[in-house]
Order: structure tokens, then C-alpha cells, then sequence
């Protein structure tokens, strides 16, 4: 055999970045360490160990008692297919609220299944038109109802109960994106009824990404159990899965695919901390650094693109203004001050910033920081604050 | 809202295994601390140097010069998915040999891609029958191949230059699972035309398990591409996978998910020590060690359950001796000695097992260990060694 020389390739040295896009999201230190302890087999007692652990934090952080409630291998986007490709049959109806990217992808996905997408057309920016949902799902045979309770892309925040009153008008299914408020805002997965969830590791829970946690309630398992074909994906079938992962209680597994050890160790100690803060003082955290940043923002002139009521607290997406550039100023945030926010997605392309506040990123000192760095930024671009966004956010800290 | 109480659960804290099994392999410690490093942005030029470094010492390790050479966000299972649900289209059929464990695996994903399998039935622990394999794809109207260069349930090497011949009678496409022989054994990809191959990272890479290595013949991505119907996961779809990606060459990136960053630092850092040693001397010390422990297993009179024409160097399978506790023996190997080693599969449970010596893992220092470790727990389960086995492989070392 001839090979190849071998390619000479110097070592990755990672900058620390100040992580405030829409993900990742900056990772604690103890969840770094985590991932450098030795592997240990797939079916070891002490992974085993691991695997019922995790799903015991993961009830706790979707605040659920649903069995089936693991994370699958891969990033949010293979959550979310395995929540539609499980749930849906070929030539299956499914109500597609669209108010910002993840409900298009979704609509992808979904033919991808082999389903029908009933689209409910909503402006990005804004929360589900609850009337068209609910005429859509009227006028359709649909059994499932899909929405995001929070869009990465926009920054808005769903409220979930006034689409589970419209799948019970004829006993349907909810399924829930839940990747950007996993661990910040509360999703309430049995009080809220939703019958599939899904998220990924690396937004609030401060993971690194690489593991998609998703529920499903135990009528949505009886849904798929009863399937007339099989799930077109066999690496994302929940059937499989639940064989390997058990119900937590630490019964027999039987082998489907090696499971990420490393990542799961990884997610095991970030859902700790979690629960060592409590969710509901998590949730208060997160609330105050955004409520603290809208202040510096709106204080130097700068308008938010979603109505208060719908914000999100993790995602916060504020309009650029006018002659400032999106890019010259996120690349001097970069190298500047290895600061990193997200620019908009589809329509909202070069029109508004995304600054992600997730998890361990959500502190008062990043809240400050990226103000500060911003007035920098912006008036190196002529734009003129109307006043100080550090200040104003200070004063709301003092208050608050 | 009422949350419940959060669980209280103590950290990890996971012992040093010797990972003798069919994998994970052990890590090695540079590649541990590499996932320790901070997160960037999965668009972060950082990140995107990471991406286009570890094409390059992929296209190595898979000796190819292929443009759609990637790492797939999800184990080796997914990276089998991949292959399948990109390459056929449903009605379309498939030959498949099966000489083990998966290739039984992929006949069910080739189902669930609608496609039609053509089975092709070989015994356990021996290669493909090619005769039988020649006559299927003449009987049928297949035009891709599947078959598995190193079968991690008999611990069988597959030639491919004959498969490729027989694909060659009517320009089909070959698809091959290396999943454990990558790094240790030539693949070759290039050379013998294979036109879909892919592997995980826990084996010979000694790399956690979380990706999959996949590469595209040129050919195999315009069959790709001239799809007439969507590929079945949006997640595994290369067409949306090659735009993030790239060619590697610093081009463009169309965001698609968010790759996982950590596993994808570990991953460089494993390829990079991959590079170093070189992909002939890494064959080679694989080569050696496997040797050494067969000459051990053998001193000790228990028989390999592969002709040695047909081993792998990899994945050892050797026979259970009568009356010996398959499970004893293994919970004494892990309990006294924090040895794993793996069990059989299928028709093999209860009957062999499989001993890895994969990439890390691959050394002198665990022959001995193994065979001395082996040799008490035997005897403690009544079973007197022809021969000792330690010395028996250190004769071998000082020979070769």
C-alpha cells in the first residue's frame, strides 16, 4: 500500500472566548474538567450509573415524570427529528406554527417523515396568531400541533397553554421546541401537557453541544408504539432508544449505539449545577441580567425587536441601527474584546444582533462587559449613544 | 409554577478502565485535556480552522483525496445511517452481505430508507462469501454494494478489492463500514474505489464516541445529488451537511446545526497523534500487539475463532473454553483488575469474547496485563492453561 505523507497540523490552541451569541454559550469550568476524566465502557456499572442520573436531572429540568426522557446523540437539530420522525406517520397532517427559523426547519423536517405540513404563516418578531392556529388545526385532520417556545431566530417567548387548549379541542399532540429555554425558563412539560420535547445542551444548560435531551409523555410513547411503519430514521428511533436507555431504574439495557461517554459526563455535571442553583433561581437570574441589558440597550438609544411581554431572557435581539455595520461590528467585538453575539437570521439578516445571556453566560460582569464594549463599537461606527447603556444597567442591578 | 425538588446527585467519578473491549478504546491524555479546552462559536474562525484541519487528516486516515470527507454530528451508527439514507432512494436495491452483527444492522436502516435489501448470507467469523455475493449482484438490479471491512462481532477482515471487482461488472457503488479498522487498518478508499465509507471515532482513532468520520466518492455525491426524492433525515442529508462544511478549503459556510465543538477538538487531537506516528507504523505496532496476544491466548490452549488469514488486528475473538462462566469472568476482569473486556454477539453470546487492542489501547503493557489477568480468572474458574500465555507473547516481543 501507498499512503499519503502525513499531514503536519500544529496543536488547536482555543482563545476563551466571552460567549454571547445564540450558542454555544460559555461552559463552566467543572463541566470542562468533566469531559477530561478517563472513558469507561458504554456498559459499565459506572455508566450505567451515568445514564440513570441523567435522566433522573433531565425530569427535573423539564419538569416531568415522563419515562422516556433521554438525550439522544447528536446536537438540538437531531432532538428535533427525532420528535417529528417518531411522532408522525407518512401522509400524516401536522400544524407548523412558523414565527421564525426553527418553525421552517421543522416544516423541512416534517417532509422529510413523510408528512403533510399545514403551515400557520406568523411574523417573525412576534409570538403564534393563536387565531390562525387554531383555524389551521380546525380546518385540518392534524393530530399534532408543533411550535417553539423559544425562537433562537427572533428572541420571542411562546406561552405553551393556549396551544395545548387548541390540540385538545380533538385530544392532539403538542410538540415543543424548547432548545433556547431549556434551563432558564420554565417549561413545564406535564403542567403544560406537552407531549414531545426536545432542546439541546448548549444554551442554558451550558453544555457543550453534541446531545439533544428530549421527553415524551407516555401517550405520545403509546402513539409511536403503534406505528404502522416503521421510523424512517433507525439511529433516532425512540422504540430503539428506549431499549438501551431503560427506564432509568436501573433494569436491562440492550446495546443500540455506543453512546457519547464523554458528552454524557459533560451533561451530567451541568444539569448538577443546574439543579445545585434550583431552576426557579435560575430562572430569576436569567430574567434579571436580561431585564439589566434591555435597560443598557434601550438607555443608549437602541430599540429591542420583540414586544416586552414576549422577550426571552436567554436571547435577547436588538436592531441595528441605522448606518452602523452588522458585521464590522461584531468583528471588532471578536478581536477586540473576544466578545461573540450573533448576527439575524432570513429576513432579519443585517437588521438586528442576537446577544445570547445562557447559563453560565448569564452574569451581571458579561451584562456590563458587552455594554461597555458595544458603546465602543458603535460609536467607532458614528453612531451617537443617547446615553450610557453601563450606567443604566448599573442602576437596575442597584435597584432590582 | 411548582417545580420539584431538584435530586440531589453526587458527581462522577470514573475509574481508569484498561478498555480491552470492542470499544470505547482508552483515550490518550492529550486527547482527554484537548476536550477541556474553552468553547468558541461553532462559526468561529478558530472553529472553522478546526473544521477545515481535521478534512485534511481525515482524508489521511481514509487515504482519499474525496471532497465530501466530514465528521457527522452522532456515533458511528449515525455515520452508517448517513451512508444508506444518502446513497439509495426508496425502491432501490441493495446487496448486503452479512457475515456479522452489521451487516444485519444495515438491513434495518436500509429499510427504513425504503429501500430494497438483497441479502446476501454468510456464516459468522468467516469473510464474504464472494461467490455467493457475485451471483446476488447478477441476480439483481442493485447498484450499490454494502459490506463491513472489519466486523467488530466476529472480529473478521474483509477484503475489498474483490467486492469492488464485483460492483465493477455493472459501474455500481461501493459502501463500506469502517468502523473498526480506521487508524489500525488500511482502508484504502482511493485505491480500492470504495464510494461511501464511514466509521465512529471510539476505536483504532481512541477518540470518545460522538462522531462519525463519513467520505463521498466524486461519484457517490453526483448519485447524491441527482436524487429524485429528499433524503429521508434532514439531520444526515450531505447535501445540507457539504454546505456547512465546505471543501475544507476555507470557502463559505451555509450554518446548518451546531457542531459539536468539543468532540470536534478531541477528534483533531486524536487525527493529529494518528499523523505523528504515521498511518504505516500505527498498522504495524496494531499488527505486532495482535500477534502477541494471539500467541499468548494460544500458549494457553484456548483457539481464535477466526482463521488467521481473516483476523483483525483490532478485535480479537477467541472461544470460551468449556465450562468456563462467560460473565464471572468478565465481572472478575473488570472488578479485580478494571479490565474490559467485551462479550459475544448474536449467534456468539455466551460463546467467545471479544478482546480489543485498539489504537491507545494497542500496546505491549496490556498484552502482558490481559494475559496474566486471563490466565487467574481461568483458573479460578477450574480451567488449567496448556501453556503460560505472558510468556508465551513476551517470546513473540523479543522475536519480532
Amino acid at each position: 500500500m501507498s499512503i499519503a505523507d502525513a499531514p503536519a497540523i500544529p496543536p488547536l490552541t482555543p482563545p476563551r472566548r466571552v460567549l454571547l451569541g445564540p450558542g454555544p454559550s460559555p461552559v463552566d469550568d467543572r463541566v470542562l474538567r468533566s469531559m477530561a476524566a478517563p472513558l469507561v465502557g458504554h456498559l459499565d456499572p459506572l455508566f450505567v450509573r451515568t445514564m440513570d442520573e441523567v435522566q433522573v436531572l433531565l425530569r427535573y429540568v423539564f419538569e416531568t415524570n415522563n419515562r422516556l426522557t433521554i438525550p439522544v446523540s447528536g446536537t438540538g437539530s437531531a432532538g428535533m427529528e427525532a420528535a417529528v420522525a417518531n411522532l408522525l406517520e407518512p401522509g400524516e397532517e401536522i400544524v407548523i406554527c412558523i414565527n421564525g427559523y426553527f418553525g421552517e426547519r421543522m416544516h423541512e423536517m416534517a417532509l422529510r417523515a413523510g408528512a403533510i405540513p399545514v403551515r400557520v404563516e406568523c411574523e417573525w418578531g412576534g409570538p403564534v396568531d393563536l387565531d390562525k392556529a387554531r383555524a389551521a388545526w380546525r380546518a385540518s385532520n392534524a393530530r399534532v400541533l408543533f411550535a417553539v417556545q423559544a425562537e433562537t431566530s427572533t428572541g420571542v417567548l411562546q406561552p405553551l397553554a393556549p396551544l395545548r387548549e387548541i390540540v385538545d379541542e380533538r385530544d392532539g399532540f403538542l410538540i415543543v421546541d424548547a432548545v433556547t429555554s431549556i434551563g432558564a425558563h420554565s417549561i413545564g412539560v406535564d403542567r403544560n401537557r406537552v407531549d414531545a420535547c426536545y432542546a439541546g445542551t448548549q444554551k442554558a444548560l451550558s453544555c457543550p453541544p453534541g446531545l439533544a435531551p428530549v421527553t415524551f409523555s407516555d401517550r405520545a410513547v403509546r402513539k409511536i408504539q403503534s406505528r404502522q411503519t416503521p421510523v424512517r430514521s433507525w439511529y433516532l428511533d425512540t422504540n430503539l432508544l428506549t431499549a438501551y436507555w431503560g427506564d432509568g431504574g436501573g433494569g436491562q439495557r440492550a446495546y443500540h449505539h455506543t453512546a457519547p461517554i464523554s458528552m454524557n459526563y459533560a451533561l451530567h455535571e451541568s444539569l448538577r449545577l443546574v439543579a445545585e442553583e434550583g431552576l426557579e433561581a435560575r430562572a430569576r437570574r436569567h430574567q434579571r441580567n436580561h431585564l439589566a441589558l434591555v435597560a443598557g440597550l434601550e438607555a443608549m438609544g437602541l430599540s429591542m425587536l420583540v414586544a416586552p411581554e414576549n422577550r426571552l431572557w436567554t436571547l435577547n435581539t436588538v436592531r441595528i441601527p441605522d448606518g452602523v455595520d452588522d458585521l464590522a461590528v461584531r468583528k471588532q467585538l471578536l478581536e477586540e474584546f473576544d466578545i461573540e453575539v450573533g448576527g439575524g437570521l432570513g429576513v432579519f439578516k443585517g437588521k438586528i444582533w442576537r446577544i445570547g445571556l445562557m447559563g453560565a453566560g448569564s452574569t451581571e460582569n458579561n451584562v456590563l462587559l458587552l455594554l461597555a464594549a458595544l458603546e465602543k463599537c458603535l460609536k467607532g461606527q458614528g453612531y451617537r449613544p443617547l446615553g450610557s447603556g453601563v450606567s443604566a444597567a448599573a442602576d437596575y442591578y442597584a435597584g432590582a
